[in-house]
């Protein structure tokens, strides 16, 4: 029995993390049943069992692991006759490489342009925390991180360049089908599809005609989602 | 008989194009023997044989290829039996976006820190083409692009984060082994030291060990060309 443990919003059904975005593709990937736990930010004694205090938290029977590349990782060696997430051990190693471009690059300029949308989302009991948390880490308030933010967007865009001509070349960033480096990159735009009305892409964007192929994935999986569908 | 046309400056042992370097160090990585032929910008007939006008032009046998990506791929198909330079079709993927990457984000920024100092390198025939070819792409004089070297190192580090997070929890971008995600990286490193003087690096930066590793591969193959020792 594998549990995941999501953040959710004021709706439970609203899932927003990019890192349990990851996770739940990857366990659809793996073609592995779970059951989904609503968790929120201040829910910290809920997942105090895995040792952690952030979500993703993965249960498989009597183990827990959190932080999404060990459960990348936990998944890849414990279910080894399911479909390959990383597609080898080199492949796995310079995904590395794509989730630290993702967690450095693209999702400070993404939170940009999502930190007001995720704040009129979270759930009453998190707003204080939220706001407070995430104030404290940029040095202002939420209002002025997120002025501006047309110029915000295009500056989105533009980081995106590495991101677009390499999926201009290829279906997906892993080739020919999509693996774990797709769900890193995929599990950010969920994050802004879950939250926020924002047009972070053209539809004539190649990155934007991959992200349809992922939103089509194991049945729509992501596409279902509760968010905008923009 | 492997034959590698490779970009040479005034002295003609001075090789200095990051695209060849990926192609020394995957030739090197499959143990294959070759020659190489130094090439100068202007030498456009000498390598027209292979339908191209730069290098690197790989020649095997009668068969010639060129482009770096492409002449990759050619490798790892033609030598299967020798060590695989990808590490499997996932990877060589993924590493699609780390060159995307090294020629969007990471070569510009270089560029404007080395455009002189290859000025100064190239053979007498190619000065008037580097500097008029280089001044029409970037619309501007090389000594105004290149000001104020300081900061450029700086914004050059600090776009260096991701690859600096990778390379903290791993020995190489491709693992516990260098492939070819790394010869991509090091081919941009081993351009700049090939001409420059600038210390692009600080000793304890986890890209220096890095490249301190690379530079020992293969009997010191990097460490031992034409080049300044920073």
């Amino acid at each position: 029995m594998i549990t995941l443990f999501e953040l959710a919003g004021a709706d439970p059904e609203r899932r927003f993390s990019p890192y349990c975005w990851r996770i739940r593709m990857a366990l659809c990937h793996k073609g592995l049943q779970f059951d989904s736990v609503a968790w929120r930010f201040t829910e910290k004694e809920k997942i105090s069992f895995a040792g952690s205090d952030k979500v993703p938290v993965l249960k498989d029977g009597a183990f827990a692991v959190h932080d999404s590349p060990v459960i990348a990782a936990y998944l890849e060696e414990t279910y080894p006759d399911r479909p390959s997430l990383f597609g080898g051990t080199t492949a796995q190693a310079v995904a590395r490489f794509v989730m630290d471009w993702n967690e450095m690059v693209m999702n400070p300029s993404l939170f940009r342009i999502l930190a007001l949308d995720i704040g009129a989302h979270v759930a009453p009991e998190d707003k204080d925390y939220y706001t407070r948390s995430r104030e404290a880490r940029i040095g202002m308030k939420l209002e002025e991180f997120c002025a501006d933010r047309d110029s915000r967007i295009d500056a989105f865009r533009s980081l995106l360049a590495p991101l677009r001509r390499t999926l201009a070349n290829q279906p997906f960033l892993s080739g020919e089908d999509p693996a774990w480096a797709d769900y890193v990159i995929f599990g950010s735009f969920q994050w802004a599809r879950c939250v926020s009305p924002a047009k972070l892409l053209e539809a004539d964007d190649p990155v934007y005609l991959w992200r349809e192929k992922m939103l089509d994935l194991f049945d729509g999986e992501a596409r279902k989602a509760v968010g905008y569908p923009v």
